[in-house]
C-alpha cells in the first residue's frame, strides 16, 4: 500500500523502466548485436554520460535536440561549500544527446593510442529533452557502429553495414525486412543534372526524404515552394521512383549515366553503389534482403555517400529499424583533420517498445531461472542446496526454493517466473540419489539419478540460452 | 591536430573514459558477473538514470553525497518554449546516486507485477558529485543484488551471498581473497552485555567499523570520546579481535552466550550466524575463502544483520572489493510495508582502475578481432570476404584488411591491436582452396585447406573467448 501524503515515486515522464521480462528481452536483443558487431572486429567504448557542455555544442547547434544540463545539488551538511572551488565552481556540462559527438571527441582524445581505421560500438543510453509521447523517450539506448579512417577509407566498410544489419535481424528472428540502399552523390547528381542550383539541393533531398511520410502530392507542392520547376520535379519524381531488381535499377542507372548532363557526380555516386553492391554480394548477404532504393536520402547534412534504411516487411509504419551512411566530416570541429566514417545505428529503446506493441516480440521470462529446485522437507536443505550448486556448474540457473510451503505453491511461484522445471527431491529419493523432474508446461514428470540430472534437463532445454523467446513475426 | 582557437574536448573532471582495451576488461567482468549472478536466478532490471529529486532525497537526507540535479537547455531557435508546459516546466529531477534508492522505488511501482521474493541484479552507472581524487569517479558503475521479500525471508539467502561473491572472484581469477562475514545482532548484543546505552550503539558500531583504517589507538580514543568508559572499551577492543577458524570463532560465541548479561540479541546474532555459515558450507564455499571477523560492522545504519566484506588477500590497502548486508526497511519510505532483504554490491569502476594501477588485471587487446584475413591482391577480395564471412559463422571474430599494402604492414596493423592469427590467401593458394595461417606470437606459419580454417583457428585460440586476458595475482 502507498503510504498517504507520500512522495510521489512514479518515474519521470519520458524515462521509462523495463519490467524484469522486458529488460531480459532487451539483454537478448543487444548481446545478439553485441556478438554481430563484434564479429566484424568493432570494439567497444562508453564515453561518459556527461560532457563540457561546449563539446555537446560543438556542432555549431544541437539541432532541435533539449540537451539536459548538470547542476550540483549539495545535501544540507554541506551548504558552506557553495561558494568554495572544486564541483561547485566547475564547468557548464551536460548529457549526451548522441553518440556521434562523443565518438568525435573520443577520437580526438585519444588520437595517439587508437588504431585506423578505427572500429567501434557503443550501446549507451543518451538523453533528449523530447517531449513524452508514443515511443519518444527522454533516455533511450542507441546500439552504433563507425569505423572511421584518417585519410581513405575503402568502399568495402560501406558494404559491410548491410551485411550486419542482415545478420542481426536474422539472428534476432523478427520477420522479414528489406536494406533500402542508396548513395547520396547519385541524389546530388541527377538534381544537378536537371539543372537544380548547388544551395537548392540539400533542402531538396531533405524534401524527398519526407517522402513516405508526406506522399506524392505534398512532396511536389514542396519542392515547388523551394522554386523547383514542374519539369525539375517531374523528372525527380520519375527518378526517385525507379523500381527493379538490384541489377535493374544499376543498368537504369548506368544507362542515365551516360545519357544524362553535367553526370560527374552521378557517376561517381553509381560507381561507389556498384562497388557497395558488389561487396554486398561477395559477403553473402540474401539478395531478398537488400534492394537500391533511390528515394533513401537519409535528414542529415552530415551524409555524403552511401545512405541505408532497414524496413520491416509488413511493418512499414515502424519507419527504420536501423539507419545510417557515409560521412567525410567527423572531427573536424575538434581536430584539423578530415576523418571519412561509415556508420549505423539502431534505436533500441524505441525499437524494442515498438516491437512490443506490435506483437512482433514478446517479453521473456521475468527470471533467467531455468529450474526451481523445490522444499519438501527444511532438513533436506543441504542435498537442495548440493543440487542447486551441481546444476549451477553445468551452466543452468536455479533457484532454490527456501520456504517450505505446500508443493502447489511452489510450482505455481516457479510458473509464475517463467520456470519450466522443477527437480523435488523428498527423503526416499535422496537416501537413492535420485530426483524427480517436473516439466511445469508438459506437467510431465519423470525420475533421473541425481548424476544425470544436469544433463537431462539441458536436454529438454534445448540448446538457446533464451529458450523461451517468443517471436510472431 | 588539435585545432587552434578551440573547444576544450576534454571529458569532464571526474567522468573518465576507458580505452577499448580496458573497456573490453570491464565487459569481461560484467559478463562473468552477470552470469553468476543469473545462475542464481537474479533478474536484470535497469532503472533510468533520472528520478524525481524527492525520491533521491525521500531517505531523509542523501548522505554525503552531492546529488546531480537535470535542467533541460533549450536549443536557441527553440527558446520561445521557456515558459510553455511540457520539458520546460518539469519537476524537479536529478541523477541516481546509487542504486538502493531507485531498487525501493521500484518495487514500489511495480509491487504487483513482481514475484518475491524479489531477486534482482542491476549494473548500471550511478552519479555523485565527490571530489575528483584517486580512484573517486563521479560516474561509475555499480553490480548490485539484493534479495528482497514481503515478510520473512530465510537466511539462506544470507547464505548465497558468499557463494556468488567466492564464484565471481574464482571466475576472474584475481587472486586470493576472503569473504569476512559477521552479524550485526552479534555487534549490537554484545554492546548491550557490556553495559552500553542503546542511543550510544550506533555511533560505536560506526567506530568499529574504522579500525582498519585507524588503528586500535584511535579506536579506543573515538570510543572514549563517546562516552565509554576504559573496561567497557577493553572488552570491546578483546571482542573485536576474536581471532581463529570459524568454528573456533563460533564455539567461543556460543561461550560467550551462554556468560555475557542480557545476551538475548547477542544469541540471535550467533544463532544467525550460524545458520548463514551453515548453508555457506553446504553451498560448497571452499574454507579458505570465508571467516568471521568480528570487527567488520559496516557504517551503514541500515544493515541490521549479516553483514559481509571481501578483501583481496596481500592487497588489504583496496579495501572492501564486495560489500554488502541484511536490512528490515528498503521500502519504507514510500509504501506501508516492511520488506527485509539482504544484498551485495560490487563498485566496479573504481574496483577496475585499482586492480589495473596494482598490476593485478591488465586490460585486454583493443579489438575482439581474432583473425585478420589480410589482402595481398585487390582482385581475390570476393575470396577474402567469402573466407572471412565462413569464419564468422563458425563463431571466430573477423578483421578483413580492405587496403592493399605491403603484407609487414599488415602484420603490424593486426599485432598492434592484439590480434594473433593472419589468414594469407593469394592467387595459388586461392585456386587450390588452401590458406596460410601465420601466428603473429608464434611467428609460426602453416599450410591450412580453407574447409579446415575455422576448425584449426578455434583449435589454436582454445575455448576461451578471451583467450588474451592476463592475469599475474
Amino acid at each position: 500500500m502507498a503510504k498517504a501524503d507520500k512522495i510521489n515515486f512514479s518515474t519521470p515522464s519520458g524515462f521509462p523502466e523495463f519490467l524484469p521480462g522486458e529488460k531480459r528481452l532487451e539483454l537478448y536483443l543487444l548481446d545478439t548485436i553485441r556478438r554481430v558487431f563484434e564479429s566484424y572486429g568493432f570494439t567497444p567504448i562508453e564515453t561518459p554520460a556527461v560532457e563540457r557542455l561546449e563539446v555537446l555544442q560543438a556542432k555549431g547547434n544541437q539541432g532541435d535536440n533539449i540537451i539536459y544540463g548538470i547542476n550540483p545539488i549539495l545535501p544540507p551538511n554541506r551548504q558552506a561549500e557553495k561558494d568554495k572551488a572544486g564541483e561547485t565552481g566547475a564547468e557548464a556540462r551536460a548529457l549526451k544527446f548522441d553518440q556521434t559527438v562523443p565518438l568525435a571527441a573520443y577520437i580526438a582524445r585519444h588520437l595517439n593510442e587508437l588504431t585506423f581505421p578505427f572500429a567501434r560500438y557503443q550501446m549507451d543510453v543518451v538523453f533528449r529533452g523530447e517531449r513524452a509521447k508514443d515511443g519518444r523517450y527522454r533516455q533511450f539506448r542507441q546500439c552504433d557502429i563507425d569505423v572511421v579512417a584518417r585519410r581513405e577509407l575503402s568502399l568495402l566498410y560501406d558494404a559491410q553495414m548491410p551485411a550486419i544489419i542482415s545478420e542481426i535481424f536474422e539472428a534476432v528472428n523478427i520477420g522479414d525486412f528489406l536494406i533500402r540502399i542508396n548513395n547520396r552523390k547519385i541524389l546530388t547528381g541527377f538534381f544537378k543534372s536537371v539543372g537544380i542550383e548547388e544551395r537548392k539541393i540539400k533542402p531538396c533531398i531533405g524534401i524527398i526524404d519526407t517522402l513516405e511520410k508526406i506522399g506524392e502530392t505534398k512532396v511536389k507542392q514542396d519542392l515547388e515552394k523551394e522554386g523547383i520547376l514542374g519539369d525539375q520535379t517531374q523528372k525527380i519524381i520519375e527518378f526517385i521512383n525507379i523500381k527493379g531488381t538490384v541489377d535493374e535499377v544499376l543498368d537504369k542507372l548506368r544507362y542515365l549515366a551516360q545519357t544524362i548532363s553535367e553526370a560527374q557526380e552521378f557517376i561517381t555516386g553509381v560507381t561507389e553503389l556498384e562497388t557497395v553492391i558488389a561487396g554486398v554480394r561477395n559477403l553473402g548477404v540474401p539478395e531478398n534482403r537488400f534492394c537500391i532504393d533511390l528515394s533513401i536520402a537519409r535528414g542529415l547534412d552530415y551524409y555524403t555517400g552511401t545512405v541505408y534504411e532497414t524496413i520491416l516487411l509488413g511493418h512499414e509504419a515502424l519507419g527504420s529499424i536501423c539507419s545510417g551512411g557515409r560521412y567525410e566530416e567527423l572531427v573536424g570541429v575538434f581536430l584539423d583533420e578530415k576523418m571519412p566514417g561509415v556508420g549505423i545505428s539502431i534505436g533500441l529503446t524505441r525499437l524494442i517498445s515498438r516491437l512490443l506493441k506490435a506483437g512482433i516480440l514478446n517479453s521473456l521470462a521475468s527470471t533467467p531461472a531455468q529450474v526451481m529446485v523445490v522444499n519438501l522437507q527444511n532438513d533436506l536443505m543441504p542435498v537442495y542446496l548440493n543440487v542447486s550448486q551441481k546444476l549451477r556448474q553445468a551452466g543452468i540457473n536455479v533457484i532454490t526454493s527456501f520456504e517450505q510451503r505446500p508443493l502447489g505453491k511452489q510450482f505455481q511461484q516457479a510458473e509464475k517466473q517463467g520456470i519450466q522445471f522443477c527437480v523435488i527431491i523428498g527423503s526416499e529419493e535422496a537416501a537413492a540419489q535420485k530426483s524427480s523432474l517436473k516439466d511445469l508446461k508438459t506437467r510431465e514428470q519423470v525420475e533421473v539419478p541425481m548424476e544425470n540430472l544436469a544433463e537431462e534437463i539441458k536436454r529438454r532445454i534445448g540448446s538457446s540460452p533464451f529458450g523461451e523467446i517468443k517471436s510472431q513475426k
